[in-house]
């Protein structure tokens, strides 16, 4: 027999819960046994006392218990998955899955819209008109089975105790906590039944982790409860104190991809390509489809250069519905140009995804109407030299009227010194 | 415009929330426009960061400003009131109440009931057969002007927001903070129309506050929150290491005072005696009508033993309904006696407390029906020699099933040693 509010009161006094506190509380909350009051204080004590790992381990598998837990019968290969922390332009599911994909290996990837100032692969695949991301999980099993590869959106079967704390969470100032952050993100990815999962870590001013050591710490915890509940787990810190690639908006970005997997080259896509080839190594390794990082990296690289990924994207593309060469893009456009000559010293990237926010091209909040063609270009990496007059972005977007409020932002977002600044590296660290 | 969210979060990061902030959270929830789940996650968020002097004083004046304010406008007179933590045996109101108003001065007390190992005042009262505690505001207006003094229970018209937000603290795991305890006091204090208020902060075995440390913290909090409201107020330390005086139970409790105010002697009645008349006495002084504490004290023990106090004891009995000389008293005994040959070493008096819940003379849920004349009678203060085969004990009450288990408790409540221990003093410190 346990009693709410005793549990609340352990907590609150900093002792352990145990697995059985854990998946009572978690269930009856699910089931409408508990009221939102009392998973509240609960969550606000979390907050406050947190969780140690056997703990968030324990919540992480209640929350996956709640509902719905994918198995592919019928695709016992070794499928594989990757989860970005989120930022701005960071867009390599759509390049990674099907160059994973093509190489035969499944990839079942279950996504977010994007919300704040990070995008979503979701509101990325909608840009294609007629793309269907609300497919059954009879047809994401499906294609898994058939093409290695789907991409749908979150379903209410999958993790509905995560869904109910998250909106709880979201109200009651309880979104910043390392335990409630890992157990959400690894509830979803453990349940969508992947063997082994790359996680892409982001750290900088465009990520939610503002410092490396701060992104590690999350990474290592990420990578614990995946490995605890015996996944495979590789988990890169990258870098977002910029955006990542040419392009930051949903058709843009999806243009960025296939322009990559096109093999177009553009020195903007170079960040794009390499951290999505990388990402895809790390996958194929631990699929166990290669020796080492080098080899697994050579065989990404040809499958984008033969063509193989973007044939795969498109056969997928196809199946779920979209109309690539539909692929909207607008012409309205506005260019904002350097003030003073120097290098670019660094961007607040948070602040170009609010312009993102401002422009329609993302959320304030979840029922916010996207805008598909709207977003932004950018021509300089951190440490570029740049002349007064030289273009530092390009709006894009169906509604002109918004574009003075994103320039306005967009301009204070960047830093430009005399002084040329440190290089930052792509890729920080790898935690295998 | 407030966000109930950023509120919540704001008070999480350890900041001081304004007045006008917490005006609006606790008044928007007493009128249901913000739900349990936000006022819990901000509760718990004030257990873990505190409210300082100036918030718990906003608050406090918010819960006050929720409902019904008295005023008493027919009688201008300082009024003064007592409160109590509370305790085993602590029926000092029944006392000082009459006392105090024999002199003239109008004591408009707001009681409460019993819960846990405490007793309530109303239910001492009402151990009075048809003693009505239930009287209007306008009742109770009407009885201090024109007698000093009437005791009722609190009613929904005084501070609604603090009977909303106690209900919610006691299921959240969130009762337990200083600030939120003193609010929660003061409101209910604060609202009833007193000038003047002496606080009888216990510390001990049997008291919230386990040491005299805690328990002058929390003296020094209400005392601060009463005088930042503009009242007048004392607070004294007292002993609650043990029961205070002969008795613990309702209609034993109230035998007890009426043997004292009729003048009747027993070693076992000096605590009670010694405490009503400081508290009395300290009132006293607060209304301006002593010199010095001495002179307040000689002017309470003249009340007490002309017999003033107990014949206006009686006129509030007699107006409020009640038959005192129907007091019923059990003669369903049974005696526990001491094991060993030593000195009282020690009490737990909460488990007497306890003993009582187990006998019905208590409550362990609000809900709980009291049988009044269960209690206890003690013969043996810390530091007495006793022999073995001395009563230590003599439970009473009409159900004689429930005698056992009290019995047990109460053995296990009572530390014999061969030491005699220090005494312990009855006041230990006054905070003017």
């Amino acid at each position: 027999m346990f009693f709410p509010a005793e549990i609340i009161k352990a907590k609150r006094n900093g002792h352990e819960l145990t697995e059985q506190e854990i998946s009572f509380f978690i269930l009856s909350y699910t089931k409408n046994e508990i009221p939102d009051y009392q998973m509240s204080a609960l969550l606000m004590a979390i907050y406050f006392q947190g969780l140690n790992q056997k703990e968030t381990l324990a919540l992480t598998q209640v929350m996956i218990k709640s509902g719905r837990v994918m198995s592919f019968p019928k695709t016992p290969e070794f499928k594989v998955d990757k989860h970005s922390t989120g930022g701005v332009g960071d867009k390599t599911s759509l390049i990674l899955g099907p160059l994973v994909a093509s190489l035969g290996i499944p990839v079942p990837m279950i996504s977010g819209r994007g919300l704040g100032h990070t995008g979503g692969t979701l509101d990325k695949l909608e840009s294609i008109p007629g793309f269907n991301t609300q497919l059954s999980l009879e047809q994401f099993e499906k294609m898994i089975f058939e093409n290695k590869i789907s991409f749908i959106g979150q379903t209410l079967d999958i993790c509905p105790a995560d869904k109910k704390i998250y909106a709880l969470r979201d109200v009651t100032a309880t979104i910043e906590s390392l335990p409630l952050i890992c157990a959400s993100i690894m509830s979803k990815k453990l349940a969508e039944g992947a063997n082994g999962l790359v996680l892409d870590v982001k750290w900088g001013t465009g990520a939610f982790m503002k410092s490396v050591d701060q992104a590690e710490k999350l990474a290592l915890s990420l990578q614990r409860i995946a490995k605890d509940a015996g996944k495979k787990c590789t988990a890169l810190i990258t870098d977002m104190n910029q955006p990542l690639g040419r392009f930051a908006g949903n058709s843009l970005e999806t243009f960025e991809c296939v322009e990559i997997m096109r093999g177009e080259s553009h020195p903007l896509y170079k960040s794009t390509r390499d951290l999505s080839l990388a990402l895809s190594a790390h996958m194929v390794l631990l699929a166990g489809r290669a020796k080492n990082f080098h080899e697994a990296f050579i065989a990404c690289e040809k499958q984008l250069e033969s063509g193989a990924a973007l044939a795969k994207f498109k056969e997928m593309v196809k199946i779920q519905g979209g109309k690539l060469d539909e692929l909207p893009l607008s012409s309205n456009t506005e260019d904002i140009f350097a003030e003073f000559d120097g290098y670019i010293q660094s961007y607040q990237t948070e602040k170009i995804g609010i312009a993102g926010i401002a422009l329609k091209a993302g959320r304030l909040v979840s029922t916010d109407q996207i805008e598909p063609t709207a977003g932004f270009e950018f021509y300089k990496k951190i440490g570029d030299p740049v002349q007064k007059g030289e273009k530092l972005f390009t709006i894009y977007g169906a509604n002109r009227s918004l574009f003075m409020e994103a320039a306005e932002l967009l301009r204070e977002s960047v830093q430009i010194s005399l002084q040329k600044p440190p290089v930052v590296d792509l890729i920080v660290k790898t935690l295998l």
